[in-house]
């Protein structure tokens, strides 16, 4: 593919960022976008001149690739066609002031736009002609609801007809993957033809698409469509100019601007690596996770680890530098650390007692960091003495920690670090099963896009469960041999157990811990034996149960004496029982899968009213 | 009507309100509903028997209406079939305990119903005769999505057909008016065919039915379905059972139970009088608003006096026996209370500076709050002295107190308590054009139902604006006349001016009051000479009127000059003007209608901006 070697310019309309026009021009820029699309309300609602906006642009390094003042221009009747025509030449003068060569005009929407052609046709020229007397271009790109023009094809057919060199097509992933047109054809528009690309991904909706287009399109590798598809039908047209993400939501028109802009960047690399226009390192493989690490003062760690015992876990480690300690059980590994003036203990102070860092065992270690790094996300290096295992992470979107263990070095390396202490019999749990996080509202499709992009999780459906306070969404980030297993919670209201935890956690973080055994009622029967309370389940939901799902009154007495919730799924049993929560900011979950590759879904509200009593 | 004479049983479905079963019970009670809908979640998740939920209820006074465990059920093959059977023995027993002796059976979702209604006639049949040996009955109901049954028309063939006296209809306005069918030939089903009747509305969305019905619904006149046709086609089929609202709506599920359960209520009486089972008075016939109060304490006062006197206000009257002024221009009265030991001050205290109280003037205050009493409103009544005007108001949803001026009696009756004071010349300003709401997310719905239930105003449709911090939906209140407006706004993020004002606010309250005035650019002129300062309009802004609507310089000089916002709509032009915030919680408007009815919602981008600066 020869076009693979050179990086497209890369951009993004003001619209896809929160805030003033400063502030978004300032987000691109830090980002690292090489251009932005000028959103006309950006620009009337700017205390400035549109050659300040210029000045501004310039000073950061960003080319404004497009202009987008116009909606319904083309094939309208008397007089407004001629109004149409002073109103082109009006916005051709801020384009000169902007310092940008490019107009957009979408499909007319209008009802009393004509369903003529040669009139679009002839009109569009009429307005490239005087574009091009000034040196401009004009841009046809098909509107998903135009009136008569749907089809980048059908967009492509009048720009044709048309014949100016000052215009050309403009095509959007959004407007053709939505309607399930094809963007294959699009490989043979000629590359001086195909003035502008857009980019945008989308949840699949059952709406108008309208609406849809408006309020829920999100960047590439957050939805649903497959926009590295499109992406490749661009390159192979042997277009050279701007890729620019254009998305509507009306989460990100409050979500930090910054942030958010490197989530476009990084969603538009992913995007292009798709595509075939750049090469990224192959997304690590992981076997499951190494440990996981809990930031804590003396006081919760001593609370912490009373908990941690009754669910069969012992002290096997004391770290040989540093505060820190190691509990074990089968192939789980958690770290109590209470070091001073470390990254714990800063997130401890912000946090109170709450997992700080997530260790991930990866097939190659380095080229998982190298991935990471060609997709923006921070690294983090852990302090540490020369004779010390390096501890090597990175940071999610809201600055969750993920360590990178290499399996290909010895797989013990990190542990090293820890004097082994005696310590009892093995517990009953064998391995984690799941970690799943509580997310603020809004921030979905930016977790979704971290996990996908750098570790190639992919996305499970959304799932609605009713807390008593209101809707969670959910939605598991899973690895393609289910290894890595994270589900994402969202909860609309603050009132649900999911919200109270992010109140209290004052911000993201894991809010339950499931660990898989082999035998369920035998786990529990031992743990309780040393003290292990589970959540509660009224009897209500053991009698429908057995309505469901036929169950027999042996294995329904079984379930209700342990607390002990049942799903099924298309892969089989699921059996799982809840602790309750530590201090009311995260709880167990004791996983027994006979088949099943769920989370027991249909259980979880149950769960949840268990916990809000 | 003979039917309209007799009440029908109240009844409302647990899955409308937010808590656990209990909260649910104990705010249908306080509400005053007869009767509750059990959902089978909200059993599954009570840490209770049964027998329990019947004994609480029976001590709140609540009969169990209805109980919904029932999901595809008719028409499967074996051996799914006889596994139906089984579970309808064992949802039989709980029914039993409960002491309720009807369940819904909604249409079969799934893929692998038979299509034949003999089929389903049969099994239908079959699960009434079971029903039946327990003294229990069953009701069928068509599901807007069902795989083969639809309408209730095709419920109602089937139910004949299986021809048991313990199986009948259950029709569901949503159900029915959702996918566009008539409710009409209701009417004609025999009255103890009909077992049971539920009430939805829903605001019009073009999306899937089943996403609408899950998360859209709301209660009836909150949304834009007939749903009082509906009623009345039920009551002319002689039908005498509950009547039930049941709505799945996500905000719902975490708003305060009490306070929805109040809105069900009420919204279920209006319906009622919407289909003649019952008279309500008459909606009020509003002129306007009589005066607007503002709490103050004796500091904020000095502050807002010298701010409405640069808007031309002039201090009018002193209070008899109170600490209030009275400050007036043209038809404009406002109030500023600080009196201690008042409503006021307790506002005051709560929300800082800000509107207390809306006094306005209706046709027939006695009429008025006999309606509202009806409609479950809290009355008010202003502590007085015996020589003092009798001031009575009801609360909105939220406590807003307005306050009902009888303009049968003297106009000017509220006036005679106020001391009158020399005042200067008469400003420019004419009238209360509109009093804008900034409301808490999620209360939308609450307050459409308020003001139209109670004051006979119609909401106007949601219209979308971009704050640069998110998103703000606006929806109007109007008169029929156009005397009474008020925009109610709800900001989604809690950044935007909207959001910070509610944080600032404590709540819901007064976010602008535009005032009429019949030459726009005159009063600005005069109003500037007394130092009113009016929000900047960006440049940019003027440049685009240009191209849109085709101004003339002239005219486009004196908007830029005079900071004046200008928009179109069917009716004619629209012009004005907006001051700066006083003090980031409130501002005002002057606005200029030149046949325009709307509220120049083009421009609500560019003033958000402004006031973002």
């Amino acid at each position: 593919m020869p076009n693979a070697a050179r990086r497209f310019p890369r951009s993004i309309a003001t619209v896809c960022l929160s805030g003033t026009l400063l502030d978004k021009l300032e987000a691109a820029a830090a980002a690292g976008f090489d251009g932005v699309e000028i959103f006309e309300n950006d620009l009337l609602t700017f205390d400035g001149s549109p050659a300040d906006v210029r000045r501004v642009a310039e000073g950061l390094g960003l080319a404004i690739t497009l202009f987008q003042p116009f909606r319904d221009f083309e094939a309208m009747p008397e007089p407004q066609r001629a109004r149409n025509m002073d109103r082109a030449e009006r916005k051709f003068d801020v384009m000169q002031a902007l310092g940008t060569d490019l107009v957009l005009v979408c499909s007319n929407v209008q009802e009393a736009a004509i369903d003529d052609d040669a009139r679009a046709a002839a009109d569009l020229e009429e307005m490239a002609e005087r574009a091009a007397r000034r040196g401009l271009r004009v841009g046809y790109e098909a509107l998903a609801w135009g009136r008569h023009v749907r089809r980048w094809g059908h967009a492509w057919k009048i720009v044709r007809e048309a014949g100016h060199d000052s215009l050309g097509l403009i095509v959007d992933s959004f407007h053709t993957l939505s309607i399930g047109d094809d963007p294959a054809g699009i490989a043979d528009v000629p590359a001086e033809k195909l003035f502008f690309v857009q980019l945008a991904d989308a949840p699949r909706l059952s709406m108008d698409v309208l609406s849809w287009s408006r309020h829920f399109r999100n960047f590439p590798g957050q939805g649903e469509l497959d926009v590295g598809g499109f992406l490749g039908a661009v390159v192979r047209s042997g277009y050279r100019g701007p890729i620019s993400l254009e998305v509507f939501n009306d989460e990100f028109r409050s979500a930090p601007a910054r942030l958010n802009a490197r989530d476009g960047l990084r969603s538009l690399v992913l995007a292009e690596a798709q595509a075939g226009v750049l090469e990224l390192p192959a997304p690590p493989r992981s076997s499951g996770f190494a440990f996981l690490e809990f930031a804590v003062d003396p006081a919760a760690r001593a609370k912490l680890a009373t908990f941690l015992e009754t669910l069969g876990f012992r002290l096997e480690g004391q770290h040989r530098s540093k505060d820190v300690l190691l509990y074990r059980q089968g192939d789980v590994s958690l770290v109590l650390n209470s070091e001073q003036d470390s990254a714990a203990a800063e997130h401890f102070q912000l946090h109170g007692p709450s997992v700080c860092a997530m260790a991930v065992r990866v097939d190659d270690a380095a080229r998982a960091l190298e991935r990471a790094r060609a997709l923006f996300c921070s690294e983090w290096q852990e302090r540490r003495r020369p004779d010390e295992w390096p501890l090597a992470g990175i940071r999610a979107s809201d600055g969750t920690l993920v360590l990178l263990i290499d399996e290909a070095e010895a797989a013990t390396s990190w542990e090293d670090d820890f004097l082994p202490l005696p310590h009892g019999a093995e517990g009953p749990l064998a391995r984690v099963d799941h970690v799943a996080h509580a997310l603020p509202t809004g921030s979905m499709d930016s977790f979704v896009l971290f996990w996908r992009a750098v570790f190639g999780l992919e996305p499970q459906p959304i799932l609605e469960i009713a807390d008593p306070q209101g809707l969670i969404r959910s939605r598991a980030m899973v690895s393609a041999d289910g290894a890595l297993r994270l589900p994402l919670n969202i909860s609309e209201s603050r009132n649900t157990t999911t919200g109270r935890f992010l109140t209290a956690f004052a911000g993201a973080g894991v809010h339950h811990i499931a660990f898989e055994t082999t035998d369920l009622f035998e786990a529990v029967r031992r743990l309780r034996d040393g003290g292990f309370a589970t959540l509660p389940i009224p009897p209500n939901y053991y009698d429908d149960l057995a309505a469901r799902w036929g169950l027999e009154e042996p294995l329904l007495e079984e379930l209700r004496r342990h607390d002990v919730l049942y799903d099924r799924d298309a892969g089989g049993e699921l059996f799982h029982v809840y602790s309750r929560a530590f201090e009311s900011r995260f709880f167990f979950e004791i996983i027994e899968r006979r088949g099943a590759t769920g989370f027991g879904a249909a259980n979880a509200a149950v769960r949840m009213a268990a916990q809000a009593r």
